[in-house]
């Protein structure tokens, strides 16, 4: 199999892990701007790492997102709730079907580049608060990319069933630091280590027995 | 049935005569501008019938289209082809996946808004070329919409089997004057009169009987 995916890459834990385990299939990686106060912190990274593999990265802006897309994570950090990532009290933070635009846009850029695949690192433990992260929506997608394009552009999902932990499980035998991943809702320079995502992600690497370097400030 | 639907509408026959048939039924009409040439023609008749009939109206710039994407539709108008709308050589004009980009979209912005449909006016005349208007895109994109919000949004596009004689019949029971719509592909201020769009448009409306009042350069 050549080079032949595009793939959605945040820059965080569950991307940067695909990006590293998928690299020599990947010919381009698309970081999408929808105006969250991570979306900065993030793409710095998604940047190195692409430098690092040798992979075309390019940066989307969708401004409207901010505009008119109604969350919490569009807001101000003072506005992202605190508590686990599948707590109910998350659901301020989703973005209204931001995967669905991001696989849209991805798949344009695939079928316009003459690539076959678009990748998407959404996980197991993203299912109990995102609908657009589920087996569900994975397979509709899927269909809709593949009718709706001359190549027949394929969805590639492969971490669907798998936990944050799994991930991080699979990016230690990789020997990824993920000190140079961001995952703070509340997007400050420091990870805050009370939002969701902070207490998803230092879980998800204490029980994969990875000694986490990411400093916190609680 | 209260407002609860957003519509797609360019400002062209199609999306137009289904802002009319369904006015009383959208709440919000969103047009994209994704840098053609006709993007800008069309947007000005849009904008004078969601006035008309007291529509809240948005346009949102995808320019990363215009950047990225390959299409004929987003050069020069020497580069749109001439001949008929659904021969081959009109493949060129194809935006990939545009109408996935669109519904995703205006998927978020329903489910923003607290709206539960999306409207497109897609029809079999389409189907030809385009395979983002082909009824199995029409049924996976429907599904992947429902399984990737919290209120199951829904998609509805009920012209897709029909031909644009038959919308242009619609449109002549609902009194619209179609010289008030813009399709030329080749974005002049006149309509070409030559382009697949142009000759659709003229053969549409003469089968339908009505007295087409557009300028033709030709």
């Amino acid at each position: 199999m050549g080079k032949d995916a595009v793939i959605i890459l945040s820059g965080g834990m569950d991307s940067t892990t695909m990006l590293y385990e998928f690299h020599d299939e990947i010919a381009l990686a698309i970081t999408f701007d929808y105006g969250s106060l991570q979306n900065k912190r993030e793409q710095k990274f998604a940047d190195m790492h692409c430098k690092k593999l040798g992979i075309k990265h390019i940066i989307i802006p969708l401004e409207f997102m901010g505009k008119y897309f109604k969350s919490s994570l569009l807001m101000s950090p003072d506005d992202i709730p605190e508590g686990r990532y599948d707590d109910e009290n998350m659901r301020s933070t989703v973005v209204p079907f931001r995967n669905g635009i991001m696989l849209a846009v991805a798949c344009g850029m695939a079928e316009s580049n003459g690539l076959k695949r678009v990748m998407m690192a959404n996980h197991a433990g993203d299912h109990a608060i995102y609908p657009d992260c589920r087996p569900e929506f994975v397979a509709a997608m899927s269909a809709a990319m593949s009718a709706g394009t001359y190549e027949n552009v394929e969805l590639c999902a492969p971490y669907t069933g798998l936990s944050k932990t799994d991930i991080a499980l699979r990016g230690k035998q990789l020997g990824i630091n993920y000190a140079e991943t961001y995952s703070c809702y509340k997007g400050g320079e420091v990870h805050c280590g009370k939002c969701g995502t902070c207490q998803e992600r230092r879980e998800a690497l204490q029980a994969a027995g990875i000694d986490d370097k990411t400093p916190y400030q609680s």
